[in-house]
């Protein structure tokens, strides 16, 4: 069975475990204590030498960062809809695992670690880059249900998201743990929306 | 023709420019002066919301992030050496494109931003990065030629490097800009050293 080694407060277990419901797979989760520093034991390191999770093993195959996973996910066990792999539509989806990687990840998620756990970091610049980041995908979604669609033609039948949205969803819906309201984001919260009607979606604490 | 709005300095601009060499495709340079703002324009976030380059134009696609455009150059021109499409090649591939767009982003690139354009960053957190990414890297090489090897069996037969190489090379290879050296990571410089011997390799001034 697929293993998640999985910490419940982190936004990046969180977009693996949705995607996982999402794809209705059934996986067992491996409970790492950041706080007892789990995640920097030389057993760990074997696994993921950056020291960080997620990690998915599947069989034989060990696979890092959330942003890989949902690729693997994808390929593995889900459709072209998820992830295309046509050169145009593969490389839009990647825009957006970048955004998660980089804007996302050093903008609302440094600012909900700040406030969840006292992560040090330079508070003013990471608001400034969620409040940037937000503008962008609120102007994004403006005009879209998805963050890329599949395919255009395909679009006219019917909508599916892609893992550009599993990857950039968890952390800017959780940005209100870092008091950073979504309310001048319209867009963005009907976006939220959306995907919390998705079949098998399933919230932070696995409801 | 394809089209790269590029800046000289950008070891993001740099790495789009070597992948476009070693594919042995032609293009244009549409020059951006980013100390003129030009990419801060009505015109270009219309290409870039984001507001950054590399971008790539090529007909009507327009692809922005260095990541997401190796993935489109890979995949549009390149072969399945470049870029696998199966699920574990492919995710291990991903791994090392979100290790560019984060950790190299804010270790090694950072660092040199801040020696060369005076960019204000924590310069203390950013060095440290760049070090745990050169070990990392360093470890990882010392029993590998590429970042990650396509196919096991292939490998016997045929080393290929992958767009995970094309995507963490420049800020790593450039680290010394930004006063860090490289002579603790043995490995690291004979990776260097072989992408440098690729058929088709430029380096940073297109020579």
């Amino acid at each position: 069975m697929i293993q998640l080694y999985d910490t419940k407060l982190s936004g990046n277990c969180y977009k693996v475990r949705l995607m996982l419901s999402l794809l209705g797979l059934e996986y067992k989760c491996v409970p790492i204590a950041l706080n007892k520093g789990e995640h920097k034991t030389e057993e760990f390191l074997k696994l993921n030498p950056l020291g960080q999770l997620p990690v998915l093993r599947d069989g034989d195959v060990v696979i890092r960062d959330a942003q890989a996973i949902l690729v693997y996910l994808a390929r593995r066990y889900g459709s072209e809809e998820w992830l295309p792999t046509q050169a145009e539509p593969m490389s839009r989806v990647m825009q957006w695992l970048s955004v998660a990687a980089n804007e996302i990840q050093h903008g609302v998620a440094a600012v909900r670690k700040h406030f969840l756990l006292n992560a040090e970091i330079d508070l003013e610049q990471a608001q400034k880059k969620a409040h940037q980041t937000l503008q962008i995908l609120d102007k994004h979604l403006s005009k879209r249900l998805w963050l890329e669609c599949v395919d255009a033609e395909r679009l006219a039948a019917r909508h599916h998201p892609t893992i550009a949205d599993v990857a950039c969803f968890p952390y800017v819906a959780l940005a209100p743990d870092g008091k950073i309201s979504l309310e001048p984001y319209p867009h963005v919260v009907g976006w939220i929306e959306r995907i919390k009607q998705l079949p098998g979606y399933v919230d932070m604490s696995g409801v």
